[in-house]
């Protein structure tokens, strides 16, 4: 049952971050849920496209959200 | 930016329960994107209704979520 | 995989209605990807309170709805 | 077309807030789209539970949103 | 109203079985809410990437979705 | 809090109308909801490939679209 959607905007992560993503994700869902509701527990990831993100009305791009990422500000 | 959907039957997970599924999945995203992601990564929960929630057809109530949680088959 | 989400007016669908939006639904999908994929079709109902859909910039509520249901113009 | 989604904390806004919020945002997307497109415009509004919104992992309850609101730092 | 959203992996289903789920999952839905409501039904399918839907936590590519509507377990 | 994710068909809408729609919304959305919630307003914009969106069934394209904005019946 539980179903774990995440939406990233393209490209911030990569092919084996995003594995991670699902991985970890549902695994920090079993630990409170347990073991036996993990076959039915689901992570999908969604990806927008760079700039079709916006924060107070600014649009976030690829680049930003990566700059952010390495330290600058939002 | 990440934006993490958790949707869930109503009934199933306590409001501590909940409170863990915030504070662990942002944590188990953050490992990955690192800590300067953390300001903008949501968590959201959404509950549906007991019985609202189908799998291969068939409802699956509170009930059925809980019975599996504890060792019952789906 | 394929996951349906079925979003609605709150209280225009009862529980037997929408135990046949779970039940049809998935079988319309599955009579597409074949009875192999059945095990991993989800359906998921989630309601919105009367009031809280627009069409146009027009609240539509329940009542609205069921009017246009039985042939009224919506 | 256009589908506006709005997901929102329960009780930060009332009904009549909610009327401004669909009226609202369907006239910002269709001062863009052109008037041609109103009546296939919708917006959906969403509403989750108090405390079921975490930013960076820590919950977001009613009281809070309606704080950050008057003046308060998140 | 009622609003279906079916999320598939990319590729999984072609041009022709998208326009079959459109059609086919709108009928059973207008099937149970009588043909009035069939001009405000909506049917919209959202793709995912390969690899980008786990299942207790393992990534499903396109080609492991394939496999399994072909009669190999998932 | 308040999340506004608006899904289009590809290519109607290009960058720049883009930008619009996450600057003109979010503005809307303050307009209700007060200066002080901007920070914690996003405006996440999501496109379905042409075709994959259906009213009453029938899938509407990109070009269908764009026909109906400039004044054909859909």
């Amino acid at each position: 049952m539980p179903l774990i959607q995440v939406r990233v905007i393209k490209d911030v992560f990569d092919k084996e971050q995003k594995h991670a993503i699902i991985s970890k994700l549902t695994d920090a869902m079993v630990s409170i849920e347990g073991e036996n509701l993990r076959g039915i527990t689901w992570c999908v990831i969604e990806e927008v496209e760079s700039g079709d993100w916006g924060i107070g009305g600014k649009a976030l791009t690829t680049a930003d959200a990566l700059a952010v990422a390495r330290g600058k500000a939002a």
